[in-house]
């Protein structure tokens, strides 16, 4: 797997009960993957040589994050290396320009865009659907940065200049945020977990509501269906998730990731199936797993550095923090990444379950804010 | 801790998430944790050198196994590391002849005994409670080794001659063997899951069934009570282990495991907390975790190398036979240990869950058999 981040480190837990061991590509010895796998290669995710190395005797090439050079890897692709997803596939989970065509192509539903070169072009673009207008970089952004809502033509200038040619879209009048998790394996085999709702803040997934609370079933369907659709249709390998913005009408696509996504953390202990075991199925072309809910309501809690890691910190520290947890709540389950404490950083997760939505919900985030902050409110 | 086999690969795995990593002292580069953890120590348990070093700047040490001599650990324990369980507790896992004088004296339940050194002593015990007797080496047994049933006197000098000092025990006329197992924090808190029923073949466990199918609520709680009291008077940290053969009275004691057990593994996916989290939360002294079941019925299925082991066999291979596993029962979890295949060794086991008692366990017996024969049965 190329890229040492928590998603290495939990698909590497799924790997040992799979009779597999993750080999990692981590550009640190100290990144969440690297400290717990056996096969740890340092190395850069662009450095074509480091990835042959990785790939040399490896059954499947597989990935953590987007970041890999296209060229690498139709380079490792040409060489007989097995990579999956595809370079092909992955291309539309790498740059949004390429996405946004394809799904045009296809006649899925997606906010209207335009390719943007110039303000001039934004500007038409803006008086076509209004302002503020939504600027993405086609490539390279995750966790909301390259993403730019503006107001106006002056904000397009700059962003223009400052990063080149850009993706315009409309500012989707969206009712909440979903996502559509998928697995597909080589053979064509897919399997659809519930559609999620995320709770996003500052562009970064904080919240997953599995299922996605009131969602109606019409619309639950529709949303599989895209995100098997697409799977079939892009080829996808492994782990896809579609994020979706819920409109007034149904669902437009976001973005793709090819990969196991925060917005299916929740499937470790909610789904009899985790999305980390399942990515492995699928990579490794073995039959997918059954994806039954192991309850009716799971939530899934980011743990971003808070109050509690900013310096000059006074009140319990992690591991004081890590034992109130577990004294307050039994049942929750903590993932903890082995990262260094950080403001903003997601440092883990925490997963909550249940039969009362409203109740599995708060004791997830009142969880997850006190590893934070080391506040505890009422749950 | 201490070991290289299944336990500790499957304790990493729990460690992972928890944000720990786990230092495995393995004897080998090819054992079962050594394969997928990133911090392995080789060298011999017996080797208090290699404890030292094992120990040095770790939290806590612990165990996936008894033989680490005793002397070494409270060697450990004088040089001022934790040691869970400790010295005093584990003696009575390591030790059957500890283990019996001290059941008497806290007047536990457990068949008949005595020591014996004599092939006069084993004729008087006989004489008080009938041939066949068992006769037990005091330590270093597990899995059915160092356990021989003995039907008279000539039998029972030679195994004296080959072991010197034997423990004997009355054959109790057992209905079925269960397992009550616990974990305790060194804060004294305790977790009881259900009491399970086991199944073993040849002196190995092959299947256990939680709950014990048809078990009377009296005899649950007696065992649960049981299990209990031992790891409090014993003053036991981390997972207690209580194999118990069921009679037509309640149930006797037959030995003690102090570590995850085999008759625990159906917690990965059968409880909220699992026996490996368990334990090192245990053994961390943090708040024990919450043991709800998650479904009414579960049931683990050790795989032992069978016919697709030995030497000779055409039929599918492993990866094969795994493939068909998981889309024969793609509900059906695997845990594979990434041993070599040997008959008769433990290589991985399946779990399987459901609400109906009988067809989980058919399932789950199946599977295993698919893996370890290459033969599919009914199911």
């Amino acid at each position: 797997m190329v890229g040492g981040g928590q998603l290495a480190r939990m698909t590497h837990q799924a790997a040992v009960a799979l009779g597999q061991s993750l080999r990692v590509l981590a550009a640190d010895a100290d990144e969440s993957a690297a400290l717990v796998a056996a096969d740890v290669h340092l190395g850069d995710h662009r450095d074509l040589a480091a990835l042959e190395r990785l790939a040399a005797g490896a059954t499947v090439l597989t990935f953590d994050h987007e970041h890999v050079p296209g060229e690498h890897l139709r380079a490792l692709e040409a060489a007989g290396h097995r990579v999956a997803p595809g370079s092909r596939a992955l291309e539309h989970a790498q740059d949004k320009l390429v996405l946004r065509r394809r799904l045009e192509e296809e006649g899925e539903p997606q906010p209207a865009w335009a390719r943007v070169d110039t303000v001039e072009e934004v500007a038409a673009f803006a008086a076509r659907h209004a302002w503020p207008v939504v600027l993405k970089r086609p490539r390279g952004g995750y966790d909301g940065r390259g993403v730019f809502v503006v107001q106006d033509a002056d904000e397009a200038a700059a962003l223009l200049a400052a990063h080149g040619t850009l993706l315009v879209e409309e500012r989707v009048a969206m009712v909440r945020e979903l996502a559509a998790v998928v697995a597909r394996s080589p053979y064509g085999q897919v399997a659809a977990w519930p559609v999620v709702e995320t709770v996003q803040r500052g562009g970064v997934c904080v919240e997953v509501l599995a299922p996605a609370p009131g969602l109606d079933e019409a619309t639950a369907l529709a949303a599989q269906e895209l995100a098997v659709r697409i799977a079939d249709r892009l080829d996808v390998v492994g782990v896809l998730a579609v994020e979706l913005f819920q409109t007034a009408d149904g669902v437009v696509v976001n973005e793709l990731a090819m990969r196991p996504h925060n917005s299916g953390h929740w499937t470790i202990e909610g789904s009899r199936t985790s999305q980390f075991e399942q990515h492995l199925r699928a990579v490794l072309d073995y039959p997918l797993g059954a994806i039954a809910m192991t309850a009716p309501a799971v939530v899934m809690a980011n743990v971003l550095g808070g109050a509690a890691s900013a310096e000059g910190w006074t009140g319990p520290g992690l591991d004081e923090r890590v034992h109130h947890l577990m004294a307050h709540w039994p049942d929750v389950k903590v993932h903890w990444y082995g990262k260094g404490q950080r403001p903003g950083r997601k440092l883990g997760h925490v997963t909550a379950l249940g039969t009362d939505p409203a109740v599995v919900r708060s004791r997830a985030v009142a969880a997850a804010r006190y590893l934070a902050d080391g506040v505890l409110d009422g749950s």
